[in-house]
């Protein structure tokens, strides 16, 4: 009799942690992270107690965790774009400061019951996503978790480079607020998802799409592998950044932060606003749409920052960095003199 | 009519972290934790995108997760006791390269229907260890979690202050093999917990108890608070330890990691691990549980040493440095010569 949940002839059924000791797990998935023990004597990679790295004399660490469920669905996210965002995350914090990535500790608490397949895939996803970063995984844990829990958390740490730390409470009437990379795209590319269900894109390494569903497409990818404008911190710093914060949960709530650590208002521009991120998503969704994700999108870890009047912005990398808006006497942040409520993303707050 | 399910009169509802925003849960544990900004202006504490330290030439990093339900049980540890583990593992890992811990950024993620009670405890416990251990929190990441989960995580580095890290790779034939600190008594309290249900001790701060059940309730503490001989790492480094590690997962199991890695075999000595542990064990338990929390009992975050054979063995810090075997050609873990089978604990390995 033909069992119809019986495999495939011929395909197994794939392997589980639980079908692997811990040391075999790492052993499969410590190359594909691109993790090399020590080439120096006195340095140590993965596979003892702990690792030991060269470090500057001040050290910028950062540390972020996602957990399946909260923070990605698996019919949404490959498990390469789950490491890739984590890697996203953590590096466009320490850029916020003003910093360059070099090293950084992975983490894998999981159900026994997860697949090899998804603990090896997000390796190889990391080991490129820090081939590309500049950064290398020297050490991490591997831990048992209950049933259907799957958590990965990433602690990364750079190098200032002689540079003081660029902080959220620098700020002065009279600056310039700009941005550096894009506004809204990461929400927008959520709420196609949430709107499209279970759609699974074709190639997320592909080509960047172009036209009217390409755009969404597009949006939905960028949720999925926000790519941070890492460079442009330290090229802030250099240019006489007055403040810098990373725009993870919300244009308007991480001003909100910077306004109430340095004591000033922000004031943002309509104008510049719509140019740099409205018009886009204006294409494909209506106004108040548009704007909402533009104010109150968070995970899109671009890069804000305050520049003294004078200076000129930073040209020089990949991505510009744009004015948006101008610090003011005051408190909070306002559109175009307008107060604006502080909507974004908090992890604790429900309803 | 009187509703049963109602709370007590004048006994509020204990807040749960979704009754506050994530900022409101940041400022109420960031001073249990004893956090504090940067003094200097070169350095950053908690509240930006990332802290800024003051760090060495070379770093020793280390990372470990706990779990609720897999490496706790909220009947038997309560939030201080897990905060104190957690502080353990990870300074038991620095301490094993010969470093001295300095910093932590610490992890939680957490359901939002967690008590912030549990969060406020584990908090100021953590700052009670930090402050004992001479370690700073500098900062941390606080996320949502599905149901039910409740996850900690630390980052801990630390400096060995112009020591070369010792590795697991360096005992000798030759060398003799040596322990810092307990063996068997979390892995024996561990046991007393399941055989007893959920009993709650009395003081877990008192002082230690002594005689039979006192025996039991003194290995129970070192299993919810087990305290890593932190200062005897350095210690044996500066006396010519050629290989160390943390007891962990077991004594079998982590030897024959230094085993492996050495290309030697550790020989253990059954009349040294009867005076320094099995004699102990024996008065309350059958002689083959007592052997087997010896060898296979993981969690106690002993230091095991490999020596030369001529090197004093270091008797400074509050807990001696005994001799428990030897290193020899070959390969494996013996006890007085006869193989032994690798026990211990693995995080994946199922039944």
């Amino acid at each position: 009799v033909h069992n119809v949940t019986a495999p495939t002839a011929g395909a197994p059924a794939p392997a589980l942690l639980r079908d692997l000791g811990e040391d075999d797990i790492l052993a499969r998935i410590l190359p594909l992270l691109g993790s090399a023990p020590g080439t120096d004597d006195d340095l140590v990679g993965p596979g003892d107690d702990a690792a030991v790295v060269a470090a500057p004399a001040r050290l910028v660490v950062t540390t972020d965790s996602m957990v399946r469920g909260r923070d990605w669905r698996d019919d949404w996210s490959s498990a390469a774009d789950v490491a890739h965002k984590l890697g996203a995350q953590n590096v466009s914090d320490i850029a916020a400061m003003g910093g360059v990535a070099n090293a950084a500790l992975m983490s894998l608490t999981a159900d026994p019951r997860t697949a090899l397949d998804w603990v090896e895939a997000f390796a190889a996803g990391l080991g490129r996503w820090c081939a590309e970063a500049g950064v290398s995984v020297v050490g991490g844990d591997l831990s048992s978790a209950p049933d259907g829990v799957l958590l990965v958390s990433m602690t990364m740490w750079g190098d200032l480079q002689g540079r003081a730390p660029v902080l959220r409470s620098g700020a002065e009437p009279g600056d310039v607020l700009a941005v550096c990379g894009s506004l809204g795209r990461s929400s927008a590319g959520l709420a196609a998802y949430a709107t499209a269900g279970s759609v699974q894109e074709a190639d997320p390494n592909g080509p960047p799409p172009t036209g009217g569903s390409g755009l969404t497409a597009g949006w939905r990818e960028y949720h999925r592998r926000p790519r941070p404008p890492w460079e442009a911190g330290p090229e802030a710093a250099d240019a006489g950044a007055t403040a810098m914060i990373d725009l993870s949960d919300g244009l308007v709530r991480d001003l909100s932060r910077v306004a109430a650590a340095s004591g000033v208002s922000i004031d943002l521009h309509g104008a510049a606003l719509r140019h740099v991120a409205v018009d886009e998503l204006e294409a494909v969704l209506p106004t108040d749409e548009a704007w909402r994700h533009v104010l109150g999108g968070g995970e899109e870890h671009s890069l804000l920052a305050s520049f003294p009047s004078g200076a000129a912005l930073p040209q020089s990398s990949r991505r510009p960095w744009r004015a948006i808006g101008s610090v003011v006497a005051g408190e909070g942040v306002t559109l175009d003199g307008e107060p604006l409520e502080v909507v974004g993303w908090d992890h604790f707050r429900v309803g």
